[in-house]
């Protein structure tokens, strides 16, 4: 006996023999026609009854591995021989390598790093949500109907939850719709995957904004598509430079990620005359234009389209839960039926568990409640923010205007990208965390800068944040 | 005014006489220069107050629509022009078209045709799902500390529900992993997505059984994979037949998903040693071989795999519900990594609020006991179905032994596909639903035959259901 069978802290004692030998034959150790031990020796040497030895040797029998030849004894299997080649890579490894693309992407991980003054962008307060409402409206949907019953539902989504969308941003934001064009998807980075898949083969140009919201790029490229940066100035993204061949156009046109400026009117237009001329699709990820401090809103882009290349993309990841993994998309009619076939192929359907409770929520009024409220918070958080950057920060940082969403951003005056590194290096050993622009960076590196949001930060510890921030800036 | 503004049935009047002049500006209606009536005369138009209209002139102008001069009017802005070539597609259709690829696939709609004897494969029995035990869960587990707080969750899953996923699968199945290997996806579907985004190229080709679940060959073909139908006898796959620019193996070595049978020990090895050879990888679809009537189940490939190459996926849809989208997969370790990051660029990761619920039902206990009980429900259905086939259908079915899972499925003896078709027909319209092993034809028409799923026919409706099939038959 070449291996070693080990009993300590087990308790399927047979199961673990089994398993201990059956692992020696398929990985070669024990070799065709090997002759196993007699049943009552390992019994005896595993200080275990017969009986859970025979258990073990009779199962391996009915699987093949071992056949027992009355007064000879029980031997491994010829059959199995096949086997032994298969067993010089070591299991732990494994032989498989993914995509060389897969090398390029990171994998992003905020949900691992808590921090003591979290100025991090596209977080939502989470000490706002309203978990009992939710428990009740969970423990008031959670039956057989709102389920669907046995059988897979609907890809497009809970049809309540589609109707209440499409009411809700056409009021809120004059996004003209009807629940047939609304599909619900896992956020938006789902939409987003999902209109990829519709639209776009292999090697296709697919335009974002540079700086821009890293997701949606990884997910492009990753596609096969050819991602490039195209620069925004304080209209939001430059038309004029958008390459010719950029089948896609993905853009924030509410407020931008991360420079947080707002595209014009006339650059909404140019935007959308030079889509018809090249004859592109454009995605309007409209993530955080719930929350508005000053000024007007400007209409969608969606609302400007006449010609339907716009599809309009939220999300309830910064209104309500990130790790609800709930947003939706609205296509243009010529897209939906691929949409809801794209969605079904991908993962059938949302989870309807939380679905109809989200109806619910927004029928209820809850939702509209809920944004007043939590929009209330972040609108302090922002005023404050802007105040004290205005008052303390003017020898090294530039405002960007914005007056919407859960962030700000500002350029660093006379400083390089090394030193604003620097500093984030430096804030982020006192506790103070705050993302750099160049972050954010496509094809050109940004002007040097900072991001920052007030989602996830207290309001109490704005000051004390940024006095620290400031410090970093000073030492 | 070549326009008309109706305010009929309208409640935010200023709001929809600014939209109405804004849509009559941007598709063309209204032109540059166009002056608007005076603010007084429309209001007497439209029986509003005149501050209802200024609302609506003064949001125009401030979005760049529209320019007043004192004593001039209100004229359309010269800026605008832009936008008037859009206007001639009209919107409701829209100018973008979906992939060609898009067509060839179906949209299933399993959500749409209740039947009165519903023999539909691939279903589980809702009416026995736990719903009083999962609302205490969700009440219990729907906290802060569960869901993972306002920041997004790690893209692999909830930590708890991978750990009993992991536990639960070596001692139900014998299969060996650790929870860092494990990944939670929404439902099997997404992790053959996710596997294909990892290990795919354009035009690579993926062999899967022939006939076959048609779920995961759709999803291949549309990330631009050549899909080739493989034969399976009573063996399971024929190995043989694999063609030799195979990368990727799917197949369903349990329960073949629709004919039954189960991949024997001697298949199991030549289809690893293939893989070995021709440097392919194996998706092990484990979908439903929790439920088990007789017979002794062999290792999983994954189990039997040394070099790395089986990624096993499973699911929660049979054993719980399909409609909450929880499934799983346990990768070789070369490629946990990518799993993680291609489903982070999917969709970050499945919604928190329903893993932390599975986690706790799986560590009580309440798993087991609900597989055990679902299963002696199953089991009865199954011994029905079989013992009627038996009795009363061996003029007309030859059925293929099974003993696991949700479904039988039985070849037509003597007939011709169409004729199995009319028999279905016959049979639908008696309200009897049962799927033609034709249905899941890849490549090559299988012999004429039937499924018979019993997850979604109550038991005391067996006995009708296949009398109102017979009698389809006699016909």
């Amino acid at each position: 006996m070449e291996f070693h069978i080990s009993l300590i802290g087990r308790k399927d004692l047979s199961g673990e023999i089994y398993r201990q030998l059956r692992r020696a034959i398929v990985d070669g150790r024990l070799r065709p026609t090997d002759l196993l031990p007699p049943s009552r020796e390992l019994a005896r040497r595993l200080g275990v009854s017969r009986t859970t030895v025979t258990v073990a040797y009779d199962r391996l029998a009915g699987e093949g591995f071992v056949s027992s030849h009355v007064g000879a004894g029980t031997f491994v299997s010829e059959r199995v021989p096949r086997v032994s080649g298969l067993g010089k890579q070591h299991r732990s490894g494994g032989i498989l390598t993914p995509r060389d693309i897969w090398e390029t992407v990171p994998l992003a991980a905020p949900f691992a790093r808590p921090a003591r003054f979290d100025f991090r962008s596209g977080l939502p307060d989470a000490s706002c949500f309203p978990h009992d409402a939710w428990r009740r409206l969970l423990e008031r949907e959670f039956r057989s109907e709102a389920l669907g019953g046995g059988v897979y539902a609907d890809p497009a989504g809970h049809p309540g939850l589609r109707q209440a969308i499409s009411r809700h941003i056409a009021i809120s934001r004059g996004v003209e719709t009807d629940p047939d064009s609304v599909t619900i998807t896992n956020g938006s980075q789902q939409a987003i995957d999902i209109i990829g898949r519709i639209l776009l083969n292999p090697g296709d140009c697919v335009a974002v904004e540079d700086p821009g919201y890293p997701p949606p790029r990884r997910l492009f490229t990753t596609i096969g598509a050819r991602v490039a940066g195209v620069p925004v100035d304080e209209q939001g993204l430059v038309v004029e430079a958008l390459p010719r061949r950029a089948r896609l156009i993905y853009v924030t046109p509410s407020h931008q990620y991360p420079l947080g400026v707002s595209m014009s009117l006339p650059r909404r237009i140019e935007l959308l005359a030079w889509a018809e001329e090249h004859d592109a699709a454009i995605i309007e990820d409209d993530y955080d234009s719930e929350f508005r401090f000053g000024g007007r809103p400007i209409e969608p882009l969606q609302t400007m389209d006449t010609s339907g290349r716009v599809i309009y993309v939220g999300s309830f990841s910064k209104t309500l839960l990130p790790t609800l993994r709930l947003g939706f998309m609205v296509t243009p009619p010529s897209l939906v039926t691929a949409a809801h076939k794209a969605k079904q192929v991908t993962d059938w359907h949302t989870s309807m568990a939380i679905q109809a409770p989200l109806a619910r929520f927004i029928d209820s009024g809850g939702f509209a409640r809920h944004i007043r409220k939590v929009g209330g918070i972040y609108r302090d958080r922002h005023e404050r923010i802007v105040q004290i950057l205005a008052r303390d920060f003017r020898a090294y940082l530039e405002l960007i205007p914005s007056a919407v969403g859960l962030h700000v951003a500002a350029f660093a005056r006379n400083a390089s990208a090394d030193q604003v590194d620097a500093v984030v290096q430096r804030a982020s050993n006192k506790g103070v965390e705050v993302q750099r622009l160049s972050y954010y960076e496509v094809d050109t590196p940004p002007r040097p800068g900072l991001v920052l949001g007030y989602g996830a930060i207290e309001t109490s510890q704005v000051e004390e944040g940024l006095r620290l921030l400031l410090a970093s800036f000073k030492e």
